[in-house]
């Protein structure tokens, strides 16, 4: 379908408006993710997204808010409301607002047919809807799913509408869509970088950062904190790509000498991928045993395409007899010092790491609560071990007992990965 | 300030219009969770959210949307702009919206010191702008922060405005503001219910449900899809609450009499809290044996606090020697069969429920991708293996080669869940 788009034909885009629909939006069911994930993909081709609009599944405010974008922007995106049911009604807006009728689009149906053959599943008559294509608009394939997106211009302003799913939308944005709207946006360039940090709060960071969050300043500066890892934002705006990634890396430096061996990766680098990537640089492996963190960071190592080249595998031992099965954690020190407890950390640590034959064994067992705590060991306590060929480290950290369950987890996870982190750096 | 508002004299309220401001949440480097909070908040008294707006810190468009608001809703509320820095500007819209100036409101200056003082802060005269109110405007204490609210008419119809900050702009909104809004709602009540539903594609359940679906019925009925999981959405409006959720039940039975055991939870209730409910209910436990999934199904089953009490453990086995290791699979199977075969889920479930002395076993082994797929075994192959104290059973199923990683495997641990489910239903 690539080909078949004609939105540079519109002249050049700047300004976007972003429309997302359905019900479950509007009355706070579901968060919607995908405006701000479409305005990032569009300030890095220098197409400012000026307005979010959320709209329930209702044809008359669908209709009215396209008509107002379409008088107001030089680009619309609309996301959601493609599905096969009776409260898809998207694709009859857009005809309607394009004055058109909508018919059925062989390519896609075929496409449609496809998708359920693959998956072994029964074609139904209800999913020949989301054939359905305006006639001045196009198809835009969706390999992932089951309903192509639409082209269309309305009242001569280009718009696309895509599937409400994020990695469905994601994927046909990607493929299909954004490489126009690069071609036919303005050569100002708006580029973003995020520099992740872990081992210091959003407070202290943004102290030493100080004067480079100054707001007038280019490139602009910012943090966002989530789960213990904070970003630091780097928005730079030039004429050209090279002038700002040029303004981009002279932050970015600057940055990283304050922060020094706080800034972990960038962009969407997690702490298991950078892990995992210093592990296969070194032909090395991991290994996990994990108590109050119930798999989750075997889970976050293995979220990486190729972890098999480093991560060996793992043991979840919630129960007590299992820490001693798997792990060999000696049964006298769990009923003296209780399975939370430092010793444990450690003996788990080693255990997994000569049981399963890895470089490194990460071990985690803590509170997670909400109940669980006592006075000496309150929700939130961590004990976190690291076995290495060199020796075994044990680390104490406390998150807060009034920290939710899922936070606890997820830092503890994060802190983890951090250790090993630290000592692969060296 | 409670008793200054005076919402209650414009009217019953229905239709509210939701408006975000901030420059990081249209350019995408936050996502705005405050207009889903408020809508639910605004729901659950008969006020329905129809629109959510989101606009830059850009005077000339905040007014824009602040005037079409005015004209086309009964309630307006404003997140974020009332900031101490630059930036912050929703303080003037509202004044330039309303045609007053902005006075210093004693009170709240007051407040703010009061503020700084306790913690131990400087009091700089940036803060004093944060006590700036519309002349026909009234303060909304703020007591987490520093910025008050504002409560204005604007063009007869009332307007909130609150800080952006979510823990701040809801304490805010439950104390100062809701009360006036339930006194001013029109007695209509609208409820909302979630079926949560696992087996059958949202087409099929959409063909199920076609009549129920009808746009102007009530209660509505709606699906979402997420991984697999399709939600079922009940919305109720009626005089009382009584009403609705009578309501809301005979269409919920309605469902569940079409849908059976695709229904497997309610509301915010995921697939392993309701395996894990059953479990507990039953006094049995759960132990797991992961390859693909790398430990995410033990991360969901242990999201649920007081967990342990029937889920033991469970081990990762990436590498073929542990799962020889851990889990007694026959070299020769792996050998011979491959990693990713129906034997070896057998045998994973049947060796991990043995060893761990659980009730229950699960087990998956498939290819994640995107690399790793042949044309016998493509990326998105799955087996599972449930190990019961009758037999094991194992299942294959197909995500499709070009489904992302986090895709296919979330969609697998859903599966896995899904069958220790069903298993238990009977």
């Amino acid at each position: 379908m690539t080909e078949s788009h004609d939105v540079q034909a519109a002249g050049i885009l700047r300004r976007a408006w972003l429309v997302s629909i359905g019900t479950e939006l509007t009355l706070g069911q579901s968060v919607d993710t995908n405006a701000a994930w479409l305005a990032q993909q569009l300030a890095a081709i220098g197409i400012r997204a000026e307005r979010h609009l959320t709209v329930g599944d209702e044809l008359p405010a669908i209709r009215e808010i396209l008509a107002q974008a379409a008088a107001a922007c030089d680009l619309i995106i609309v996301t959601g409301g493609l599905g096969p049911t009776e409260d898809d009604l998207t694709r009859r807006a857009l005809a309607e607002a394009a004055g058109v009728e909508l018919e059925t689009d062989a390519a896609s149906l075929e496409q449609i047919r496809v998708f359920f053959a693959k998956r072994r599943r029964a074609f139904t008559e209800r999913n020949r809807v989301q054939a359905l294509i305006p006639r001045t608009g196009r198809a835009v394939a969706n390999t992932c799913g089951t309903a192509p997106g639409i082209f269309i211009e309305l009242n001569g302003t280009p718009c696309y509408a895509l599937p409400g799913v994020p990695f469905e939308m994601k994927a046909m944005f990607a493929r299909d869509v954004w490489p126009h709207l690069r071609a036919a946006s303005a050569g100002r360039v708006l580029r973003q970088r995020r520099l992740n940090c872990f081992g210091l709060g959003e407070s202290d960071i943004g102290a030493r950062l100080r004067d480079l969050m100054a707001p007038d300043r280019n490139p602009q500066v910012g943090t966002t904190a989530e789960l213990g890892i904070i970003g630091v934002r780097i928005n730079a705006e030039a004429d050209t790509v090279d002038e700002a990634e040029t303004l981009l890396g002279q932050t970015e430096a600057e940055i990283r000498a304050r922060l020094g061996h706080i800034v972990f990766g960038r962009d969407s680098e997690t702490l298991a991928a950078v892990v995992g990537e210093r592990l296969a640089a070194r032909r090395e492996t991991v290994c996990t045993a994990e108590s109050c963190t119930g798999g989750l960071i075997a889970k976050m190592l293995t979220d990486t395409a190729g972890s098999s080249a480093y991560f060996v595998g793992g043991a979840v031992t919630y129960a007590n007899e299992l820490k001693q099965q798997l792990l060999g954690v000696p049964a006298d020190t769990l009923a003296e010092l209780g399975a939370v407890s430092e010793p444990v950390a450690r003996a788990m640590a080693m255990g997994a790491r000569e049981r399963f034959a890895a470089t490194y064994a990460l071990a985690v067992t803590g509170i997670a609560g909400p109940s669980g705590g006592t006075t000496d060991k309150p929700v939130g306590l961590v004990y976190f071990g690291l076995a290495t060929p060199a020796d075994v480290t044990t680390r104490e950290l406390r998150f807060g007992s009034d920290s939710p369950r899922e936070v606890t987890r997820a830092r503890a996870a994060h802190a983890a990965l951090n250790l090993l982190r630290l000592a692969l750096v060296g």
